[in-house]
């Protein structure tokens, strides 16, 4: 057969724009943060799913509109439909819910690790492929749905936390249980929290006609990264009036607090202007600081290690959440958002099922990855070690590459259709060499704890030797009892 | 915020053609599949790679030409450029070989799981979507460049094996290993073995010009799957003379056999014919058969579980493969190709690398998946299991709450920077029940190992009940000591 060199162009050698490539150190710190994601998930009781890499372009319109599609990677199957890579994984899991919610178990606790595409510009922290950890809590039993009862047991609701709270918590503390696995406290990261329904309550009852909510929620949003004259551009853009004007001016000037001090500042600056509230369905500044007050109790006393900061700034998007959202960033340096997510009541009902309250989030693992370099929180060893190598002072590779495939095996019972002994991580050298003392050199950098040693005068004997790499020790050991000992001495 | 429903079209309910929604059923079998698949790859010592989901597409016709184009899902970035979904892993393994080729220690022992697409029509066993593990052999020391010394070492060649078979049979064994853990065995599958060099010399030796090699391989591969009517069409279509049709029937009918056998059948068939051999390159009926015995010899001696047999229909493609191939296809029902692989020593310098020899084998998850379905090979328990259940007979969801939060938290030790206790796996039951009995029911279903109780009267006492529900022998336990008594009867 001729050798056919293909002339390849150099466009060819790299990933596409905004892609990345995973060598092993890559994968072995990408399947790192995936693990730890996947086991905090499964210890907090939550289920893994996952959908296609694509779905129906139309799909993504459903919760985001027609603007959505030029963030998308879009293209046509052979049967002319249009298809879309998933930009995110709210829309499959709603659609995977709207499915079968007759049959599924309440509540519905998962989560999944899906890699999301992004048609828009690359930039640091923001990749057009990427990984991201979703985790949703489904269908707890509201209070309108008449208390703690999804399963038809007729005892009372209990008489404290409501369910949503309670599914709310079970969310922030997942998220916060990952990022101390991670090595990162709060001496890293900020919970900062808000309200829609809350924050809609109080910003009408102060300063904001109902019908400007939307131009209010889109100012809070920009507020604080933007200087002096960029918000004075945005008001006037938003065509805000002197008196909105002042109290944006006002928020923007307002430090971190909880949501109690910051309703006061704005009830006190009131007060100054001699300005009413605006009372609205039989909100009172009284009522809203009665829930403000119980959920930031809620969250203070769930035993999550860090304070919980109201951020009036937090609005995650207009339309999806409809009560309480958060957002996890880092706290030093750029403050860029790590995770964040909330309350969606409506979404399932959105995608054609049933009227299921629920909440979630999602956290990437782009930014994720830069913050544990930055922060050196990576464990130094991620590439998997050999539990042992192979020292092979033979003439031939016959007889070591034999034991190598025997180690590695597992042993199968077949009467018992069970594993009775895992099979083992084996190396050897693949350098010509048969000096032991350089091979055993080797063996210490690949990271293996035992070495076992072929030599001609034990090999004749049916011997060979079994090296402990950490104390050095050694001892003979009869082929034939060789898993045995490696088992024995890996248990210790 | 009103309720806005969208109108979700009945097609956008159901995941794309040819893809799969993986709920926590599905999703637990695909994990298991990808865990073993790793597991064994890692202590083969292979290292996990991963690339991007989508390349230029121009990256897909270096290897399959312009054709591969009209089964590729494929799409234009903002950019203008055009991408695909990957349809195989092997253009981006060879692209991401050839760009770090000089700087990457030898060999590269390489393994990754990527997920990949095609637009072809779905059929039992193959979906538009599906789990692809490859394993990749590169760059071992070839004969060519001078003995078994990649990394320069000074002795001599080892005499038994050489280094290309050593990393044939590596990947062989990898692959059976991953079969057997599976639980599948010899009864389960075949390993039916070809090599490019040997048959074209065989071919050309006995019946077939050479410039109808093409043609020959063509119809090989088809041969045993047509029936008698079926296959004089292919002959008449590939314009076979008498005599060539003549031996391909003959071969269609011999059986499974080793190669020096059948290599023997042929010469015999010769023989009664007086043809006489057809000598190239020095090329006899002698030392072809000493060449096959030694690769029959590797493959007996090398421990593995199963005979591999000879089948001259393992054609895997016209380019591509350039020596040893393999195939492991279904022993019962339908003989569906489990995993396929061989020599490629020419792929890497077609992607603008070196020159390097290099062998691999793929296996999907689809058919896996019905095969061990079909055969009741996967475990029956596939979805985790948490450690503990508590059970509230309290009157407040506060206190459970914050036990379940406390005990899935892992201890981080911030003096020492590691993590000190693996937090646990906890679940608790979100009906409204307080009846012990009930709970303990749900706790057993939930395949908890322990069961913590929270009742009234210890409670009061800082008293909670721990249950081995094994067993169910029980024991009082202070909430204080709870977490290292929990670790110490999971230990047992």
């Amino acid at each position: 057969m001729a050798t056919v060199k293909a002339q390849v162009d150099e466009s060819l050698r790299r990933p596409p724009k905004g892609t990345r490539d995973f060598y092993p150190e890559e994968m072995a710190a990408r399947r790192y943060i995936e693990d730890v994601w996947r086991r905090v998930s499964i210890r907090h009781g939550f289920q893994e799913i996952d959908g296609p890499t694509f779905e129906a372009l139309d799909l993504y319109k459903v919760k985001s509109g027609d603007e959505i599609v030029s963030q998308l990677f879009s293209f046509i199957d052979r049967g002319g439909r249009d298809l879309a890579l998933r930009p995110e994984f709210t829309p499959t899991l709603a659609r995977m819910v709207a499915a079968r919610a007759a049959g599924l178990p309440r509540p519905i606790k998962w989560f999944s690790i899906p890699r999301c595409y992004r048609a828009e510009q690359p930039q640091k922290g923001r990749l057009r492929e990427f990984m991201q950890w979703n985790v949703d809590f489904i269908g707890e039993a509201s209070e309108r749905s008449g208390g703690d009862k999804p399963a038809g047991a007729g005892t009372p609701a209990r008489r404290d936390w409501s369910p949503a709270e309670r599914a709310e918590l079970e969310c922030l503390a997942v998220c916060v249980d990952a990022l101390r696995e991670f090595g990162l406290d709060e001496k890293d990261f900020r919970i900062g929290w808000n309200h829609r329904q809350l924050l809609t309550d109080v910003l009408v009852g102060v300063f904001v006609p109902r019908e400007r909510l939307a131009s209010a929620f889109y100012l809070l949003d920009r507020l604080r990264k933007y200087n002096q004259a960029g918000r004075e551009e945005l008001y006037r853009q938003q065509g805000c009036a002197a008196r909105e004007r002042d109290y944006f001016e006002f928020i923007a000037q307002v430090g971190d607090h909880s949501f109690s001090a910051w309703l006061e500042q704005l009830l006190n600056k009131m007060g100054r202007e001699g300005a009413a509230w605006r009372s609205e369905a039989g909100v009172t500044p009284e009522s809203i600081r009665e829930r403000g007050v119980k959920l930031e109790q809620h969250l203070s006393q769930s035993g999550l290690p860090d304070p919980c900061w109201f951020d009036c700034s937090i609005v995650r998007g207009l339309a999806y959440y409809t009560g309480w959202v958060f957002e996890i960033t880092d706290r030093q340096g750029e403050s860029r958002a790590i995770a964040g997510g909330g309350r969606y009541d409506q979404l399932i009902e959105m995608f054609g099922g049933p009227s299921l309250p629920a909440v979630g989030f999602g956290m990437g693992d782009v930014v994720l990855e830069i913050l544990l370099r930055d922060r050196a929180r990576l464990p130094r060893r991620l590439l998997p070690s050999p539990d042992v190598f192979i020292v092979n002072a033979l003439e031939d590779s016959a007889p070591a590459d034999r034991l190598v495939l025997e180690l590695r095996r597992s042993q199968w019972d077949e009467a018992r259709a069970q594993m009775v002994r895992p099979g083992l991580g084996v190396q050897q050298s693949y350098r010509g060499t048969r000096n032991i003392g350089k091979l055993l050199q080797e063996a210490a950098a690949s990271g293996a704890k035992l070495a076992v040693i072929l030599a001609p005068n034990e090999w004749s004997r049916n011997l060979v030797r079994l090296k402990n790499l950490a104390d050095r020790s050694e001892k003979e050991v009869f082929l034939a009892d060789l898993p045995a000992a490696i088992h024995a001495a890996l248990a210790t």
